[in-house]
């Protein structure tokens, strides 16, 4: 029996809500986005001699920042220090990450080399300011666990790193942080606030991002990375309300196999650029404007970790609605989402409403069966606790056969939804994480 | 590329504890045992033209019953009848079987079908007992979901399998409910109680039982079914605890892919044929030692599920202690047995302690990850939160390409623990549940 190779899902356009489409742009994501620097250098941390394998974001005063990391409680040196930098000051000059290590169950020398990484960052761009400290910098690694971080190399690459920095360096950025991803994932977009209540001075912001995947291959520990810069101005408190509610609907909306990195590290920052130096930052209609289109550009960045993960072969857009709270609805897609028959389904395109309906029985929120009813790719294929036949399911195995599709849920309880972004299953998946040593 | 093909795990001999091991003694799983009559028919539901897919257990004269049914709120027909009968009264005089046909999610029809075949089974036992009604009877289907059952086809055999009922036929019932299973799975133990405190006048009992497994591929929908029957005589309420619990540690225990079924049935039937008519039921040190012959036994045949799953090329028995209470055991376990990236780590014979270490930090159990120790095979390769190097990793590898070997997870917080017992996930069982179709 052989095994296809399947071929990388594409990237399709950034996908704009109605309040969105008139007032929103994708754009190149090597677009220059005032405020910021970018680069990627190789410094041999990686074993392949021409890798880019150290990244660095550089904001050319200090951005206001906003971070979500990883809810495990086994956390990597880097993610402890980041942390405890961005609960002291809001205020974050650079971004360095490194891939091919991520100095994580490495003991104290781990942390010793985390604060290293962020100190030689300082050293190299104290030279342009004078009140800098390792507080200001954010700091993460990827790559190899248990392995001590080769700390020479990379404080060696500092001053190579810093001075390739340009404007239009996203994407080298989103390379050098690359570990098992097939490619960089990076976006760009531009949003104009002309006439919008609470935009003030500022007419047009911008936002760009990148991510990096969730795939895991032993030695390597996942890590899902994601950095958003814009030169939005925006208050340090609702940057930080915001982000976190944004996660929510994308970066923590994703999953292949349920398991949270002990590195995950997601950051917004904010230059402010886009506004006056006295303006004031966004606000009202302007600043609900830049929190979808935010989130847009996000749950893009998000998806694209799942188009470009390994095995890949299918992307559910997987809603659950009618459900009594909103936890209740998270609960059963997320066991919809993680149930590996649902994902083997998926993978032989068989729209199985029986494996879905069973994975709601069991989700632990009670449930009235006969009151279910289930769509794939817009057909319904179970009706109230009724299948609704051959010819529907046929429809929705069409529906299958293609990249990306929606699965939606309807309880028939209430007025709460959720919606999770999950794979298919393959011999492939299993493949990669399976036979490294083969 | 190709695919191997794995041979079938082979079925151990019964695993028995220190307590045991003087008194219990494993038999063929077609010695007679008193009380009880078996059978297992062709009657036409399976579309292979010899299969047998219809199965009964006659009891000589009625035996008390405890029951534990699936937990998931979408249930099929026949579970619903069964727990009904089973509230209504413990004592059972006959279980009926089919399978080829779930007789799920087939509205009042299936509900319908469901009592006529505990009526036909009456309506054929009649003749030798009198004050029999359906509810007397515990009724299974397994197999394809959604599809009205042939009752025709199914009441038609029942003549046919109640005159072939034998002593010696457990292993042509364990046949006749197999869906995808690969092999009949049947055991059976004689237990000696000479001499023990709360045995009365019984000397020896015998256990015998049969699981069908847990594979899962559609059109057929999984039903993990086990029947135990004894010739001891125990209390009915006696029964119902011993069972719950048993469970707990066996056919609850064992988890492939997370996903509960809707049909999920274990039953425990006991005759009381080991004492005189009117001898106590089994007490003291002999109840213990009953339970305990129970759980070996049923614990057996969970595993054996598992030997025989689709796919599984590694059965893991995964113990976690040190917990501060034996839930939070349980949910470390669970997280640990359920993660696709550990599963996939077992395939490739991989001892990846950064893939389970992650599980348990997001297990949701507050642990400390300095303390905890990990075993593989016996072997020690994550010490108190560091690493045991390369040598310690190697001895666990090899262990891991053994057919079954302990992982051991000591949180060092308290004294609870818990097994569970996982399996590998291989490219075989995505294909198995992927591929239908093709």
């Amino acid at each position: 029996m052989s095994e296809p190779t399947h071929p990388l899902l594409p990237f399709p356009p950034l996908s704009l809500s109605a309040s969105l489409v008139e007032r929103c742009q994708e754009l190149s994501s090597d677009t220059p986005i005032p405020g910021f620097l970018f680069a990627g250098v190789h410094a041999g941390i990686k074993r392949s001699s021409e890798a880019l394998d150290v990244g660095l974001i550089s904001c050319t005063s200090t951005a206001t920042c906003a971070g979500v990391y990883t809810q495990n409680q086994v956390v990597a040196a880097p993610v402890t220090l980041s942390r405890r930098h961005l609960a002291s000051t809001t205020q974050v000059r650079a971004v360095i990450v490194n891939s091919g290590n991520a100095n994580a169950c490495t003991g104290e020398g781990g942390d010793r080399d985390a604060l290293l990484m962020a100190n030689s960052v300082v050293d190299q761009l104290l030279e342009s300011s004078t009140s800098l400290s390792a507080a200001h910098i954010q700091v993460a690694s990827t790559g190899v666990i248990g392995a001590p971080l080769p700390i020479k190399k990379l404080t060696d690459a500092i001053p190579m790193v810093v001075s390739s920095l340009e404007s239009s360096g996203l994407k080298r950025f989103a390379t050098a942080i690359m570990t098992t991803d097939n490619r960089p994932k990076s976006r760009a977009l531009k949003l104009n606030l002309k006439g919008v209540k609470g935009a003030g001075e500022t007419t047009e912001v911008m936002i760009a991002g990148c991510s990096k995947g969730a795939g895991m291959i032993h030695p390597n520990m996942a890590t899902m990375l994601s950095y958003l810069c814009t030169d939005a101005k925006v208050a340090a408190d609702d940057l930080q309300k915001l982000w976190v509610e944004v996660c929510d609907h994308s970066f923590n909306a994703i999953t292949i196999d349920g398991d949270t990195s002990t590195n995950d590290t997601a950051l917004i920052l904010a230059s402010g650029e886009s506004s006056p130096l006295e303006g004031s930052p966004l606000q009202d209609e302007a600043l609900s404007l830049f929190i979808e289109a935010t989130r847009a550009l996000a749950t893009a960045l998000a998806v694209d970790i799942l188009r470009d993960g390994e095995g890949v072969e299918h992307v559910a857009h997987l809603t659950v609605r009618g459900a009594r709270t909103s936890t209740e609805a998270r609960q059963v897609a997320e066991t919809i989402a993680l149930s590996p028959l649902v994902k083997t389904a998926m993978n032989g395109e068989d729209p199985n409403w029986g494996r879905i309906i069973a994975a709601v029985g069991r989700s632990g929120v009670e449930v009235d069966p006969s009151v279910i009813t289930l769509c794939i790719g817009g057909e319904k294929i179970y009706d109230r606790g009724q299948w609704c036949g051959l010819e529907a399911e046929e429809v929705a195995h069409q529906a299958m056969c293609g990249a990306e599709y929606p699965i939606e849920v309807d309880l028939s309880l209430g007025v709460s939804d959720c919606t999770l972004y999950t794979t298919d299953l393959s011999a492939q998946y299993v493949r990669i994480n399976a036979d490294y040593r083969s």
